[in-house]
């Protein structure tokens, strides 16, 4: 049974008032049968209030505790797998192995943090005795609120990666749901509720709201109990949510990961030798119909000959693809009035395939260096082929490329001596750079980083991606010459969970 | 010799047109001889472009060359050390054993880096191989602009703890000089300078700006090749900062450490019992004539019979303190006028000493709850100590207590029990929580916390003070499967730099 009200603080509480939405069947543009209440005001207030006297004690839990808390909600998203799948499907349209598998990797993300919190070390203990006895650890931050991402109903939304780093951290959560996926988002919310009764653990460390409406984004961002924010969506979302948290009294962290066009560099020699190469980039671009953050969303290269060729190969592939509809018709939309915009750019040829929204564009390098507004990004299954007549013309390009999560040199061995200084380059411009394959897909490890240069995420020097997701919720606090007994007990001198701690310069196991 | 012009881009840049300014002896208030320029607007962007230009070289040296670098400028330091110290004295006032101090604890700060950079796993290399080759590393972001500070004319100015962590993390820098110590500042930007040309290092990597007025900051934190701030001084000044920095097409961190008073809890049985308590208390509220941010501003009893006796003592003490000028007229009639401020407010009972400007106030915790402002700095040798009538009340003050730097808890062991709820609230304050001593003196190793929630800090998740707060000024980066020829050394399958890297989750020294 999908919930239609609000989680507030652990409760659902109807309210008949509240203004109310539907989520649509991307197929049929019909909408579902659920009719959702959006979180009113005091809902908001309600949740923060309850959130941020709870902290305290929901911050002190131990890992254990935590450890118990994730497993929980894994076998509860794992009970209600049917539901949860069947409704996803119904919201986004989205096919059954891309269902499941964004299922399992929800599971396999929750998962990691699991293992980070048995690991321990992540919590940074550093002692040092040499003068005042100093012990310093990272201690969670406060209320933390979460908004759910259009493109990943599960893996990005109210049991994703952003949530389960925040629970983990030891943060109370407030989800704000994306309303195009209500319904599953709510069955979700229902799954972790559940783990948190099982857990016994207090139920106001988890709300989950809902609506259409950019009021409750902007209510729970000004709120002043709440202590940091994470989001995945459009520069324009993110960016308006990061300037509501600086005009706060206190100013608090927003983690918005935001638009990116991965550009993929490829040389001459690769082209020539990469029989795959226009299958590969076609299955890329179409991937998720499009609707990945790191979509390669601009091609370029040094070659005139090849460029035609390839991006005939490339429409060839893409025409054979019968795409599902995106997740919404608003999102489709917006999509294809960009392409009608980019059709009436004549610097660009634009070609779109017959058989599903899928396309793209050819412009020369010229004209994307004399109109920037070039270098941003089409949400969608698109990308833009660049033709650039030299390196240096190469170099002036990726000068005025903002920054981006992910950029990809496809090369020929015999061409790595020439690419250093294009790889110091796009080191600046960067989170991640790719040397082979493509950027979609990308793998939740220590070694992942999913977050760039602005205007890519509003802070480059965290990932949304990957357990070092956690320090986004943390900050270090050092006790002096405190006694052993109101030490957090990682900081005990017994070490009691026989975890790595720095002390004196030294990492060890080690007693005091 | 000092120089009166600005360092531009490692250029020392004569500017005729310049307005100029002089530093004033604070014992006898009459200006110093150097007439020092203005940086001008041109002279602010050219040390940017230059810097923006030199970036990725610099960026891209080894850990080897940034060490030679960092003692080539203790060393030059070392050389000029009677200059610099006896201009340190003219400017500052402060006594020579206090200028001594300061100078030790500069080479002592630059030192703990070359220590960082010779242990090198501050850098965080992860290595990941299950499914792509991942591999992280943090690279450093780009130009920097430190704010020298007005209470540490060398710690925390051109060569301070700040400055350091820029230059050791392969940033270049540009100093924004304190108006105040113009002259010790120019001085040290000359050894670096110098440092700078004996290693052969792009001179472009540093310049060091001078003047009075609020234009330099503003266009310096303004300018779009800037990439992050560090700055140490007031609240006001820090916000502003701040607030420029978030209105910049691509905002940028600003590490502002601002305003604190540091609160100090002692219980009854504590204050029966540690009979020295006066003495100490009277010692930190003085210390640097009261110009330290972690300077005692709020002292708090539970004991109504204890305070009067506790504050006379303090009194007696401060009495018997010939403490030295601030280190300018400005400082001081602004904490004056603070005095005077708080003597009109009736809730409080302001005691001055007629050895020096020190005093203490008397309040009762009830008028603080009436009137926030009261636990605002005043910044200088004034602490205000606070009765409660009771441990909720207390609570109810601590609840309404800004973030702080540090916050002290000074009891009797029989107390320790008790204290568990106090600890807990108190943990949501602070950066550093003390149990013995005062908060003055901060000691510089990986275990301090030097930086807490707002507004004692813009960002409670760093440190300014300890080889942590190399950490503001670098972001990770990913390398996807990429040649081994064109990875950082540090990332490279042999380890050539032979340090701990973090590969598939196990820390190790191994190759691949």
């Amino acid at each position: 049974m999908i919930k239609a009200q609000n989680l507030v603080a652990g409760q659902w509480q109807d309210n008949l008032k509240a203004s109310t939405f539907y989520t649509l069947n991307p197929i049929t543009n019909k909408p579902l049968p659920t009719q959702f209440q959006e979180a009113s005001s005091s809902q908001i207030h309600d949740a923060l209030i309850k959130a941020s006297t709870i902290y305290e004690s929901y911050a002190s839990t131990s890992f254990k505790v935590r450890i118990e808390f994730l497993q929980s909600i894994q076998k509860e998203l794992n009970k209600s797998s049917n539901d949860i799948l069947k409704t996803y499907q119904e919201e986004s349209a989205l096919p059954s192995p891309r269902a499941e598998g964004e299922f399992q990797r929800t599971i396999d993300q929750i998962q990691r943090y699991i293992e980070l919190l048995e690991e321990g070390t992540f919590i940074q203990p550093k002692i040092n005795t040499s003068g005042p006895d100093l012990r310093k650890i990272l201690y969670p931050i406060g209320p933390i609120a979460v908004f759910g991402a259009s493109n990943f109903p599960l893996a990005f939304s109210t049991a994703g990666g952003d949530t389960i780093s925040v629970l983990a951290s030891g943060c109370p959560l407030i989800v704000k749901a994306h309303p195009y996926h209500a319904g599953t988002s709510a069955l979700v919310a229902e799954a972790i509720l559940k783990a948190i009764s099982y857990c016994g653990l207090p139920k106001e460390i988890f709300s989950h709201l809902g609506g259409v409406s950019h009021r409750i984004g902007g209510e729970l961002v000004s709120h002043p109990l709440l202590k940091g924010v994470g989001f995945t969506g459009s520069l324009s979302g993110g960016k308006a949510l990061y300037d509501l948290s600086q005009k706060r009294e206190e100013p608090i962290p927003v983690f918005a990961e935001m638009g990116s066009v991965n550009p993929i560099l490829i040389t001459e020699k690769r082209l020539l030798t990469d029989k795959n190469l226009s299958e590969t980039l076609a299955n890329s671009i179409a991937q998720g119909t499009g609707q990945f953050c790191t979509n390669p969303g601009m091609i370029i290269l040094c070659d005139p000959q090849g460029i035609s060729k390839i991006t005939s190969k490339v429409i060839d592939h893409l025409s054979k693809m019968i795409l599902p509809p995106m997740v919404h018709i608003n999102i489709e939309k917006n999509y294809l009035l960009q392409l009608d915009k980019l059709q009436e750019n004549e610097a660009v040829k634009l070609v779109r395939t017959s058989s599903s929204n899928s396309a793209i564009g050819v412009v020369s390098a010229e004209d994307v260096l004399k109109n920037k507004k070039l270098t941003e990004e089409i949400f969608g299954p698109f990308s833009l082929f660049v033709e650039c007549k030299s390196m240096n013309q190469l170099k002036d390009l990726v000068k005025i490329i903002p920054g981006q999560l992910t950029a990809t040199i496809l090369a020929h061995k015999d061409d790595h001596s020439e690419l250093v200084p294009l790889v110091t380059q796009l080191k600046n411009k960067v989170g991640r750079l790719l040397f082979e394959g493509v950027p979609t897909g990308v793998a939740v490890n220590q070694a992942m980083q999913h977050g760039g240069p602005y205007p890519a995420s509003t802070d480059g020097r965290y990932t949304s991606i990957g357990t070092d997701a956690i320090y986004r919720w943390l900050r270090p606090i050092t006790f002096q010459d405190c006694p052993n007994t109101l030490l957090p007990p990682i900081l005990q001198n017994e070490n009691p969970l026989k975890i790595y701690r720095l002390i004196n310069g030294q990492l060890t196991k080690d007693t005091l």
